[in-house]
């Protein structure tokens, strides 16, 4: 129930990639909790999210495409479409790096999530890892997809 | 995921009614859709509800204990306390008294839901129903919570 993750910019794009997910997503609202509808290949999710930062609230729940498509049609704006291939960092670490497309294509994020707090502060990003971006909510999905990205790092 | 239902104020409340549900329910938010947590008895619900009238889109999914703590947590303001009495109004329908508690105290309301349309139009409410509320949207829950009872019918 308690996502703990922490967010990258990418300073240089691996030339090997995994076969990606594709990723659609939307926000139904995002205010004070972010309602998020995602389709992740066939999969359809709702997502709640509260709070920002390292330690977010996470309710996650399937959808029937049916529900996905009424929901989808409310969050007509916040929008985000996006590759995520996910590259083995070796430790356990599972590195999930998102190209943006749509608006936002040429961007690109790259996140890992930890079972809990002290997991995650022994992390070391590789040297692909750009700046962490985890405490800027500018970088958030839902602020992405409001205000695209910053125009200042 | 289309909720059919006809909402009505209370005429006279029946002499003897079954014994009540307990329902604690707060708003996450309200808009574009509402986004609903209820502690019924001892089940835990989140709701999602988009429109108004007569029909209007439901998504329902059970909540760990924790879950509900947490959303209801951030639906500090909007909090509605109600005792519903489920009663057989015979021919298949079945009559939601909600007597409310707390600051909506001594108000009521009774819904009937309906498999479709059809059913919806043909129902005959009994003489203990009042004016028919189902279109006025100051008595739904999201905005009885909001705004408490309307100052005039």
């Amino acid at each position: 129930m308690i996502e703990i993750e922490r967010r990258f910019l990418v300073a240089t794009t691996p030339d090997v990639l995994p076969v990606p997910m594709q990723i659609e997503q939307a926000y139904v609202t995002t205010e004070p909790i972010a309602v998020r509808v995602r389709r992740l290949d066939d999969h359809h999710i709702l997502t709640i999210k509260g709070g920002s930062g390292l330690e977010r609230l996470e309710i996650e729940r399937d959808l029937a495409a049916a529900e996905f498509d009424a929901l989808w049609g409310i969050a007509t704006e916040l929008r985000i479409a996006k590759r995520r291939h996910r590259i083995d960092l070796g430790d356990g670490y599972i590195a999930e790096l998102d190209l943006y497309d749509g608006e936002l294509s040429g961007r690109s994020i790259v996140e890992v999530e930890f079972p809990d707090v002290e997991t995650a502060g022994a992390f070391s990003p590789p040297d692909w890892f750009g700046r962490e971006v985890t405490l800027d909510k500018r970088y958030s999905n839902a602020e992405l997809a409001r205000n695209g990205w910053p125009t200042t790092d």
